[in-house]
């Protein structure tokens, strides 16, 4: 188990922008401006290719200073996205895993809504030649696919953002709207999880299934790894239901959790 | 008088993008990445300012090579709109003009019906550093103005090409957008569980749950019953995922199923 990761983004602060691997520092500060046209500061970055601070992403970043100032680093996705409630991944197109997919248009709602709740947000770019892998993707709990045209989907990294800040910005007004999306917690039921508490969890049943055996098979384990991390993704569970797993797995297994 | 211009525009096809006196070769190729993205292939291009053709613009398309290699070249604005009907100028706030004023969203819609009214359309955007003269945006009928951030408005060049081809995008999408329902199991990951099958696994977890004392409490067992039924089938499981789980309670407790 990792030691517990303080939590750091603000209930109700806009989503954090999280850029995965950035390879050039030009499109590090291109997002930087892209987010600060749109009203967002809170950037993250992992792992940049070129080392961090950088010149180049100064310099594109075109007066966008402050964001590139107060950007985070991390050293894995996993902790960027630790004390966050909603985790949204942008991919040009849906993979092979089971999430739900939305428009920048409907994120751009959903992200004002959850916002507007207290609860942390945040979305996910790849790095600009492969985009997100999968490992990265299982962390979020929803797709981001904009309807581009399919011949040539590829955006550019500041574009993307631009796209997601955008229509994050356009979301203001219809924020007073009712629901729409149904992954929500419900009012009531106590607060969703954090991804700190998710990935604890997953650790945990990782850990006892490693011990039982039912994950002895090296060559499948990452893949079987990732498929019940995106089963227990899906289920957007609550912090009280994490408790609640906890307590089955000790109870079967007869072993407290270390 | 200029002589006669012969047009060029196909009534009914989408709307030309006129980049006035583009200073970087960068900022063209990214804007030519940008239209096709969105499906736009019409690309003007007045006075740039490092000549044509250019190689820094063919690299930065990253592909969209033939916006590049099918764009017109003019010597002035005039010229390059001579063919339109309908002509939008972009700028990052209102100028002190009688002209109204629209948002992307908007000139998006607005672009589509006269596409499919057979009017041909195009929209200018201006250079880099200082943005469209006054004396372009007086042969626009429109101006468009992003919502952006009233602190820090300025686009880069081919930002402002994706916001306005987004939303011409968008325009068409809106129209025939399948309902929304993020809950569906995605195509090509197998049959979604039966109720039967769930219920065969909730049962299983609760027959083990006794049998470890997790739901010894008598009084509370049927709504930790509840729960854990409700929190499962949050999940929406699949089939296979079913067995999976059937599979982790086997092995944690190391105990077949009866």
């Amino acid at each position: 188990m990792p030691a517990p990761i303080k939590p750091i983004a603000v209930p109700g602060s806009p989503p954090a922008i999280i850029l995965v691997e950035p390879q050039l520092g030009e499109n590090i500060g291109a997002a930087a401006r892209a987010m600060l046209n749109c009203g967002l500061e809170s950037l993250r970055i992992v792992n940049p290719r070129d080392g961090w601070p950088n010149e180049k992403a100064v310099a594109a970043a075109s007066g966008a200073d402050r964001v590139i100032e107060t950007a985070r680093l991390y050293d894995s996705t996993t902790e960027a996205v630790a004390d966050l409630r909603h985790v949204y991944a942008t991919t040009a197109r849906a993979r092979d895993m089971t999430k739900p997919a939305v428009t920048p248009h409907q994120a751009g709602l959903d992200l004002r809504r959850f916002e507007s709740r207290g609860e942390s947000c945040g979305v996910l770019f790849g790095p600009e030649r492969r985009g997100l892998t999968n490992d990265d993707v299982v962390l979020a709990d929803t797709l981001i696919i904009a309807p581009l045209n399919p011949e040539f989907r590829s955006l550019n990294l500041a574009q993307a953002v631009l796209l997601v800040g955008y229509e994050w910005r356009m979301a203001a007004e219809a924020a007073q709207a009712p629901p729409r999306s149904p992954r929500r917690a419900v009012k009531g039921e106590g607060p969703p999880a954090t991804k700190a508490e998710l990935i604890g969890l997953f650790e945990h049943l990782e850990d006892e299934l490693d011990r039982s055996g039912f994950l002895r098979v090296k060559e499948k384990r990452p893949v079987m790894v990732r498929n019940l991390r995106n089963m227990l993704q899906r289920a957007n569970l609550l912090q009280h239901q994490v408790r609640t797993l906890h307590g089955i797995i000790v109870s079967l297994t007869g072993r407290p959790r270390r």
